[in-house]
């Protein structure tokens, strides 16, 4: 343990997750600045007391500049209890409920690329996740009403926006790498454009963010001061430009690489809307009710459904074996969360996007909505820079799918089926009749029944 | 002519057309109060030359308690010279160009109820109609700016804001007398409820009325200080209200019966978005994504579609024989516009929905868009109701709307085809994959062209 | 008693009340509609006796139209008990608490033409008077919620504010004859510039009004369809129109006739913030700090102080005696409260202004503050049509007012005096230094002690 | 001149200025990162020529890092031309012109401390500044739209709104070192409250700023991540902290230090209305009528006025003689201009207060309102953080303020005397009779007429 390395007291709720737990963990590891006590919690006992092994791997490394004690606390209670910092990231119903998210829309010709933020499927799981969020946040109030809670559970506005419910002054952040994606993918033509020997760093292509998470767009695009946006326009106005990417579609389908995608949704938004997209097309894709009316709609775009059965399967790979730990390096995750508690404990300042409730950063938007934007983390404070304006089109029905999110959260705390239903008969994807759309969100609800206790 | 009548002076804009002159001239003539001149202007010269022999049999009947000098007058600058009232009742291009309107959407899977005021036909309607209502506003400003304008032409809301845009001060009104059907269906049930002798007088049922025109809502309704809310909400609570209504569509289709309907639609959004329709199943049906889904669907709702066939030889039909005025009873229309002009001249106060400018009575809406809402008319004044609030669903969808409305305007003053096709994306009706989206546009422009001058 | 009249019951709250009680009970004699119970309550028990007597006599008068049965009524509960309407006046505290109100902002070199409503008089009695509001709010909520609630207690914004704040459907509304006072003046000039034998009726002199009580301004003004503005601008461009009145103020203040005024502070609000006062001088002095920087200034507007002496031995004068009630004429009071009922009864429609809850009659104000606009009275209905918009500079005071007032309530609620300091700092006359305002504030307070239990 | 400096083009507008000129010469000539030119206008030809030898003697001293090429361009446009940023910096009119600034409102009992802002002396002086910098913006739009704009010229916000009214895209920034003094005067607590061995560096005391020019508040205070609020709150009730501190007022006036000040009026803000005062005291008194109401009481805040007949005499000093600067060391100005250019050109990032138009920092405040809170200086992009929330009574207090600055622009383009004057009688310092007001502001007037073309 480094001299000066400051203490903390991180509570990880869902702490038994597969991947996340020991990505944080390997990110801390690998920084000298802090030491402390990482607490997991998790309903599924096992998988905390399994990630206790695997953290231990961790800060034994060889690697590892510092320790962290790790020890799982099946308590919610006494896991938050003095935590300078919380981070949440849990499943929300064990993936069978997924079915219901995903294979009962796609009955009714509903298709989702994602189906865990909006759509049918992000509406469903919001009505599993949220309540929980919101037990989440009344114990938060009461044991460590000071911590920073970080999200990273999807859907991430509505689980983000019932963490900060108990109380006002809760510190609520909600974290995404999506427009990580977007300054990469902008990296790779800068590169080009510029004739540089290598990608510029992701932090340097700067965008102007406005949006809700998933539903993100930029409003400026620069690089070292150069404006990138009149090469962008000037680039999709090349003939050929839009031509159909169903090959590669195809292609991924056929080698179960479903994440990847040609950016073209991305482009399309800023061809028809005015403003670029920022999230990646799986996720921009189901915002609209235009990319995903057929399969092979989506597969002209480049991008590709991902399969429930994948997903079930995925979810039930063996786990990290923590003797194999020690034989490789450790990784740095990508994400930003080390960088996020090192800004707000005042070792590093940090400018990126994040997820928190509207203070001003969405002009005219709801004050309570939780909106994604650019924001300055520094010591104990995140300061949200103005966002927008965006054209007019998109700032209304970004502004009805912010409405959408503030209704689906009373519907929750009320356990209200019907607010709920509304809900879904407003989004984007669900184009059907009233009759089978009700029929499927019954049978959408049938199916989730143990996990959505309460509801009437 | 009667002692003390007053004399006005009003100028016609489309005062060719078939029926609505003549319900105008009717309903002048049964009135004792006006007397002076109308100027009948129309692009169709012989329309409107027909129409002043149709004006003099209807002064001259012995019903007639006034008299008009009706004149026909080509020139636009001249019609409005000295007016006190413009009256505009226009059909934006020949009906042939309707086609574009109804039946290549229908090509694309897209069905229309109505198709003139929201939907890919409405908004190419607009695309004809706004350049022609942008010049009358001029025309207006330079000849008449003091006179009040009164506009009856779909799309009610495009055509009344073009009006209004070469001045601030100019004085427009849109009616439509949508809303009244609604009072009468409610009036149907008052007279059930309360056992009635006979049905309560349309003006009897109190709506306060919120919205765009043709996609009206009531947030309250009442008849001599009941509150008919909570019997609705029972009504519709009842088993087996939902039930189909296919066959009395089908029904209606066979008898070439197009304009009827249930009023099944205004209860399933009171049903579903908490708060009453208030125009036309057939109008509202195109204002949301769920009911013309497909031919079936809408049947399904006991509506049907009004064929393009029919509206061409219905647009076709011989016109009023001035020869047969003298021997039939003059018949009072069931417009307000009659009652509008009293009232502006401060003869009958009024309460009623009007279409105009926002200035606050939908507040947190666009100030410069036109909404429909309940206003007071009185003397050379047109005071507006506040209205609302929308419960929070059907609001968002609503600024929605009239954020396309405005960038619709600005299209349609820029001439500019992209801007209109995203705008057409954006059409709750529009769910159509890009691509097939842009085809259809592309087509329709294409069909339209001889009516769209300028456009690029 | 008259056939077919309503049968109601109105509590009155300060019955006692040594006029206004026996306005109401005149008004109501008058008038065949309306039969049923007034009960009075007062905390000065002796005096609803008295009134009780009064009544009788009122009733039984030969001029009488229907019957009341009177009741006094100590207990306040009981006396709300199944009342269909509410009326509300009472003095805040007894005459002698004025002192504080009046003389010793005047020790500090603070002249108040009146001292009800703002300034350090108005906030001092805002202090008495809100929490006793309070809970006759919490009362109304329990025992009547369905009661249209009617306030004459000034003043009149914070009280009438505080009577709906225990359930957000209280039906509340302030009634003030300010506004009245302003279409009779401007109906003497009618009368004059139109050549007409007599003065127009009050009510055909119309006003759009917006702000807040004792401040409303006009923003049109019309007779019969002529816009009055104009004339009135050309009128006080006239040399010599605003010349000094100080004779007739020094006039008015030796015959002790402190109520009239000129006018002239009404039109100097035209001339210098470019629109219409609409109260009466009095009161609109009290909101501006340049008329009542002394005496002297006050004068040159034609305007004199009332003295607090005056008012003492006034509020001291013997009661009505009901033994010449039955000699006298019954005489109509000139205030509105009977045409209230009879709109809110759907007997007779009536269109005036009302100080009520803003849901949108002035855009861009805080939606729960009070404010004083034109509305349609109707059956079980008050709707409120659009004011404004104001000038700039007299929107952004007037903002200002409204935030003063909305603080005070909350300071009114938490019994704080800090809070009650601050406001009292950014009144319009207070000017003094802050030293000096706070032992003004505290010397208010320490004589105001036995009516503002539990402030700190 | 350093290898891999920027080449800039400065147009510096007011170059013969006496101070800031060579100020910003020496910050230049120690920076290395920068080269190029810096042309000096002024409409003293003569003073512009004295500051280029200034320059070149600057430029020329051993300290100096680098080089500019210093030109007098007696021509604004040519001036304009071709720069990359320009700098504004003037005095509006003569020094006589400012006799009508202070002393005649003093004359009618009007006390100023600084006069160059608001209250009547800021007024007059934006009347003859503001229609100077209309013409700026034109010649700007005209010749080099893309430059950076940095205003250094009071009355601040109206002359930085000004510099921005010929095109929307013109990107102007006003700046202003009074936050800075906060920011010192706090750190000197930091350092005895923590107990360090010498005081923090200004920008290590984190505020956030919102506001207008001069009169800023913080609505956060913070050093290392210690919030100070509760610290200054603590701190301010503290038995006698408010007492008078006339003596130190009338020390500094003996002695002509007329600037200093014990900071007592910052936190009788943060006692009265809740947020810390950020500017310093000269200028947070006029802004509010409760401290200048008489010299005395300026005093009991340990302020002092500064006389008219210093600032001419101080005006009158002879210039910098450039045959002296070789034999001083180049001393830092401690203005940020330098390290805004550094930003703005993408070599050091910087945070910090600006003053700008609003475009949502400043949340429900006018959109084209310049406003001053914190913001990211970065390659060619200023982005503002989000301010707020204020107190309500200071908020509403502000937002008066700046529809003040938004009418008083809008007299200066029309040249609307009496728009002006409407706008004086509201400023928080006038309370004077309407016609005493006049009469001051026709003397200011008349006074002013040499530097006030085209009024009327």
């Amino acid at each position: 343990m480094p001299d000066k390395a400051q203490s903390i007291r991180i509570a990880y709720i869902g702490g038994g997750s597969r991947y996340w737990a020991s990505m944080l963990m390997s990110d801390l590891a690998a920084c000298p600045h802090l030491t402390g006590e990482l607490i997991l919690h998790d309903i599924d006992r096992e998988a905390a007391e399994h990630n206790v092994k695997v953290g231990q791997a961790v800060f034994d490394h060889p690697d590892a500049a510092t320790r962290f004690e790790v020890i799982a606390e099946p308590d919610l209670e006494k896991a938050l209890q003095g935590a300078t910092f919380v981070v949440s990231s849990i499943e929300p119903g064990p993936i069978d409920a997924r079915y219901a998210d995903l294979e009962i829309p796609l009955q009714h010709g509903i298709y989702q690329s994602v189906g865990d933020t909006t759509g049918p499927g992000g509406i469903l799981r919001s009505m599993r996740a949220v309540p929980t969020h919101l037990q989440f946040s009344e114990a938060i109030a009461a044991h460590c009403p000071d911590a920073w809670v970080i999200n990273y559970t999807n859907p991430m506005t509505l689980c983000t926006r019932a963490l900060g419910t108990a109380a006002p002054a809760l510190k609520v952040l909600g974290c995404c790498h999506e427009v990580f994606g977007t300054q990469s993918r902008l990296g790779k033509l800068v590169q080009e454009w510029f004739g540089l020997d290598q990608r510029p760093a992701r932090h340097d292509v700067k965008l102007d963010i406005a949006g809700v998470n998933h539903f993100t767009v930029a409003t400026a695009a620069s690089w070292d001061g150069h404006d990138l946006m009149p090469r962008l326009r000037e680039m999709i106005e090349q003939p050929g430009f839009f031509e159909s990417k169903a090959a590669d579609a195809q292609r991924r389908k056929d080698e179960q690489q479903y994440f990847g995608s040609a950016g073209l949704i991305l482009y399309d938004i800023l061809r028809n809307l005015d403003v670029l997209g920022a999230a990646g097309d799986r996720h921009l894709a189901e915002f609209l009710p235009w990319y995903l009316t057929d399969e092979q709609t989506l597969h002209r775009w480049g991008v590709t459904l991902t399969p429930y059965q994948w997903r079930k399967s995925n979810a039930e790979q063996p786990r990290v074996d923590p003797a194999q730990i020690a034989g490789q390096p450790l990784k740095p995750s990508g994400e930003e969360g080390l960088q996020i508690l090192l800004a707000l404990l005042g070792i590093e300042p940090l400018d990126s996007n994040v997820n928190m409730v509207n203070r001003g950063q969405m002009p005219g938007y709801p004050e309570d909505a939780v909106v994604e934007t650019y924001a300055q983390f520094r010591r104990d404070a995140v300061r949200p820079l103005v966002a927008g304006p965006l054209p007019p089109l998109i700032d209304s029905h970004m502004r009805r799918i912010v409405t959408c999110h503030e209704v689906l959260l009373q519907a929750c705390i009320d356990r209200d089926l019907d607010q709920a239903f509304s809900v879904m008969l407003m989004d984007p994807l669900v184009t059907l009749p009233v009759d089978d759309a009700r029929a499927m969100f019954d049978a959408m609800v049938e199916h989730n029944r143990p996990w959505l206790e309460g509801w009437s």
